[in-house]
């Protein structure tokens, strides 16, 4: 059998980070205030430090990663490439399988990666206190063990759905001292408007992000850390695209397709944009973001300035979006339950340089059991997204006789979902249908601004 | 910062088991039958497979591991070694402090490394069905992944306390297909006598080995599968220390002191026997088994022949024993809570050749967060042990200023223990003193044989 496990030494953890925007055939649109101006520097630094401000607006194609970061990513880094064996034989498909771990992180996910450059940055910019939103609990998780290594107070809203789903991922982030919330709370402006309108309202990543902007922008001494969607987050992920590249050159392989999850983007951004470098330079690879049919931005939103948050908190960002009033329905893959997409990955969509599939719920769950009797890995339900799609491609290829060399980003392993599993196995588990009037309603309160702005 | 993570290529992955009878200043002692011979190989075969049974009589110094057993092998080993770089400055230890980490496991422990080649040898020899108990459900799920790549049905008594303190361990075992039950069932004579004297028993490792043999004896097509204490279970685990050793040597060290967790022994076995290797050619190194000063096997126990389980179905081993009759507290190391201690590693502490310490619950667990902090990696509350006992060494050469280096067996990751952490953070985990009165109760029940058997 040919390598099943191909590794690399610390020494060849990146050096530096990957900037996609270097390689964009258009500039990123600006994130832009209600009132259509761009947004303004000063406007950021409010909730976020200056050094992260300009990774994201820098249009450098490699930044530099600081040396103290680089040490903490050895402590998992690089992770491992595999090459799916068991699951080629199980499907009986002549495509090559490869997927790049990041379950390996403390955390359990890839969210690792850039949770603790953002600590960093922060500490260097002189704030020790940080609020976020977390779903699954991954980017909390994440946030929480980053602070702690540069003794950062961590303050985290948790969507209520996953708080209940998931208390073992609160102790987790209290074992690395951070205090956790769920969310929607009665701490903040934002939270007390939604549970006056709906006591039972189970949560969204938007509206926990509304509650910790809030919390942030009240206060001098404290900034917000968000786990997906932004130019910076997206940037620092690109390591793991980086480390696959150089493990499939090692065994002289190089993807045909890239997959990931999408939810906020920095999954798939992490794992894609580094071959689209390549595909920018002439090379052919296809990318495809795998997001859920009951929450799918790309494949059925529109294209649009939105609010990242519930709340209108965030400044505008030129996206797909459901529309941020959008309440995607309670699945297990909490971090999926996202209106809206990056605007990196939004931007590329729209421009064709990737692609988007839609999966339902079901079928993604019965794709990582399937996964896990193969590999042995239990795979985190977003990361099942990904595997579904792969797993259809793969049987695509039994069919055609074509032997793809696939790859995608196995993101974090379920440890922390097996209630989920649970349900799957006893029959529990349902498929949403495509809430279009949830969608057409949010869409309704799209703001009316565009760019460049029309004539009047 | 000199090297954090020393890897190994999947070649490096040791192609045979160290046998460490072959070492051994005397034989090791025979099991014997309740009337003082020794048990026969046919009795043996009621719930072993003969090629089992031949790696647990061998005196052979290396036995060749299967093309098989190490193909699977590569979904998580070699597994890393690392420096605790951020846990030796947290001390301000002169100690280096290196751990191997076997929480990388599709299972999340060490067990996997003999739950694999187990199923292996049964399915060679024609058998498709497997009994096993679990405790903490490291050893269930270890099974649990490794009958499901050789096709065989898996059924798991898990003690009943750990069984309700962690579903989630059940619903990982049943994703990979095993069936599990709380422990004692009604299934069982041995769980209908324990049910009928308390009905609120909580279940013990010797109480659930004793349903898995008695199932697996009353069967023809059912073998037993053990994660611990048999010579062949610690002779797979012998993998751990070979890549230990030869990771140090990559850096240029050599452990003065090894440390790893003692329930049943394997754990410990797999990190520091090929260690007493090198003792046995002259070389200088303490070996250190840690257990919980509620279930002190090794350190309050007496040397004696005695059965491996509640009922009296095992044979009669020559071990560190509380008793087969005593019940350990309910501590959160489910693993540790077995009232004898393995054999081989017996005779080896009796002669000498290693030592033993015990430490208590809530300074186990207080190691456990103190690593996380440092680390990232949230340990077993079974790991933890050896945790605490690393910590006080590395606190004593911090007072003495000796510069020794430390090595320890991270068996596994805490995933599934959060609520015992959580239990810990909100100050409600208490210590238990050392049950003299129950210990002293059981072993007036102890067997009355010995080997050589004394004259008439």
């Amino acid at each position: 059998m040919s390598q099943t496990r191909i590794m690399l030494d610390e020494s060849e953890i990146p050096t530096h980070w990957y900037n996609v925007v270097a390689d964009m055939p258009n500039p990123p649109l600006p994130p832009l205030a209600p009132d259509g101006n761009p947004v303004t520097p000063e406007q950021m630094l409010a909730i976020f430090p200056g050094n992260l401000l300009e990774q994201e607006m820098s249009a450098e194609r490699w930044i530099k990663i600081p040396e103290e970061v680089r040490e903490i990513y050895k402590l998992w880094r690089p992770t491992p490439l595999m090459r799916a064996h068991r699951l080629e034989k199980m499907l009986g498909t002549p495509a090559k399988i490869f997927y790049k771990y990041e379950g390996v992180s403390p955390s359990g996910s890839h969210k690792t990666n850039t949770s603790v450059p953002q600590a960093y940055y922060n500490k260097q910019a002189g704030f020790s206190r940080l609020t976020t939103e977390t779903g699954a609990g991954q980017w909390g998780s994440a946030l929480s063990f980053a602070g702690q290594l540069f003794d950062i107070d961590v303050r985290i809203y948790m969507v209520k759905i996953s708080y209940e789903q998931k208390p073992y991922r609160r102790s987790m982030m209290q074992t690395w001292g951070a205090n956790v919330f769920p969310s929607p709370t009665d701490m903040t402006q934002a939270g007390r408007d939604a549970l006056a309108k709906d006591p039972n309202n189970q949560g969204s990543l938007g509206l926990a992000i509304s509650e910790a902007v809030e919390e942030a922008a009240s206060r001098k001494d404290t900034n917000y850390a968000l786990g997906s969607v932004l130019n910076h987050v997206l940037l620092h992920q690109t390591i793991i695209g980086q480390e696959a590249k150089k493990q499939l050159e090692k065994v002289g392989e190089y993807p045909d397709m890239v997959f990931a999850p999408c939810g906020g983007g920095s999954n798939f951004a992490g794992i894609a944009f580094p071959f689209l470098a390549d595909k920018a330079a002439g090379k052919k690879v296809r990318l495809v973001g795998v997001e859920p049919t009951s929450c799918p931005s790309m494949t059925k939103g529109v294209y649009a300035y939105d609010y990242g948050d519930v709340s209108g908190y965030t400044p505008l960002m030129k996206m797909y979006t459901l529309g941020h009033n959008f309440m995607p329905p309670g699945i297990h893959a909490g971090g999926l339950r996202y209106h809206g997409e990056s605007p990196l990955v939004s931007q590329l969509y729209h421009e064709k340089l990737i692609e988007a599939v839609a999966v339902p719920q079901v079928a993604t769950f019965a794709a990582g059991v399937m996964f896990a009797k193969a590999e042995g890995i239990i795979p985190a339900p977003e990361s099942c997204h990904g595997i579904r799609a792969v797993i259809d491609e793969a049987l695509r290829c039994k069919e055609s006789g074509e032997p793809k060399t696939l790859l995608f980003n196995l993101s974090g392993h379920g440890h922390f979902d097996m209630a989920s599993y649970d349900r799957y196995l006893s029959g529990k588990l349902e498929d949403f249908d495509y809430p279009k009037a949830l969608v057409d309603e949010a869409l309704k309160d799209l703001p009316k601004v565009d760019w460049p702005p029309k004539a009047a």
